[in-house]
């Protein structure tokens, strides 16, 4: 199976924000946006749920499916608040304490 | 700021199966992976409830910073689980239509 | 206002068992078990995440409002297993390291 | 085994709203409020994830247990609120239609 490459975070940012101008009945995210930032948490709650019930049903077919709902609501939380899945990645690499610039580097001498 | 790299995930991906192999009382991943799956879960539940109170709070930082634990522990459990990111972002790919081929072409041409 | 004795606990429990022989659509409660635990439980998160959305608005009707949504959900769940309210309380008593039998006395002494 | 009567919730009740003036370091309830709300709210996401679990592995015996914690650190937010769980049975006997008044005739003639 081919890959997808890791900027489908990036894309995906992108369109998150986007939809927050589109009508709300468009899209099953702008109709979430229409509904207001209680919504949205409620989803990530029930994401997290489902995400605890897959693992404990041992299917990882499942748990990834869960896992992708979870990321999927808390970038479209992130948008909502005016931020952007890179700004977890970088607080992600921040704590590895791999600064942008090493990283940058290293990536260039490989 | 320097941007980091998406690889970031991969990476972190990579390093939370090499925890596994870790003494229990190593790092804080290895002593999670030792106290098993329910103790994993639990951290997960915690992180989206974190989540969601730092939204209610309407901290941009704060909430970045909980994300970031989500994702993270979600990670450990993608980990536990014999799962990577990519298998997330692989499945985040497929429901945005977009084939890891297709997405290949596309950034050749941009 | 009139209070409502502890006993709705009791009475609750009671309905909820009596709703698992009920046919699906016929109420609420019908329509949850016949969806199953997993949705049962779904709910049990959902409300748990509005009363914890509840207390950071600060809204004391909410919050009560939202907590007997929370303990409403984990009753279903207890029917759902085949245990009653009187069994938390059990517990709960249990803890408070009174046991029925003390509890029982000192009400006949008030 | 002896039943604890239902007045276990009102006592508790009683007892989580006199620990409010306690010192931090005195009990584990004192030490939760002086954590304040986000402390409580966080015990609240961990208790629902536990019952989640609980009931995912089919123990009944946890599933009460996992119950009782949830219940009792959602009297502790109540408590944290100025409210009781008088308030939080008001609001179920008043869902299930039946006001204190009636409920009280019905104890009399029963």
């Amino acid at each position: 199976m081919l890959e997808a490459s890791p900027d489908i975070l990036s894309r995906l940012g992108q369109t998150l924000i986007e939809r927050k101008q589109a009508a709300p009945g468009s899209s099953y995210v702008a109709s979430l946006y229409a509904k207001g930032l209680d919504a949205i948490l409620k989803k990530v709650a029930e994401e997290a749920a489902e995400t605890i019930m897959a693992a404990k049903d041992g299917q990882p077919d499942k748990i990834v499916y869960e896992v992708a709902d979870l990321w999927f609501h808390s970038m479209i939380l992130l948008a909502h608040s005016g931020l952007t899945p890179q700004d977890v990645l970088n607080e992600l690499a921040r704590r590895e304490g791999v600064s942008g610039h090493v990283e940058k580097q290293s990536r260039k001498e490989s």
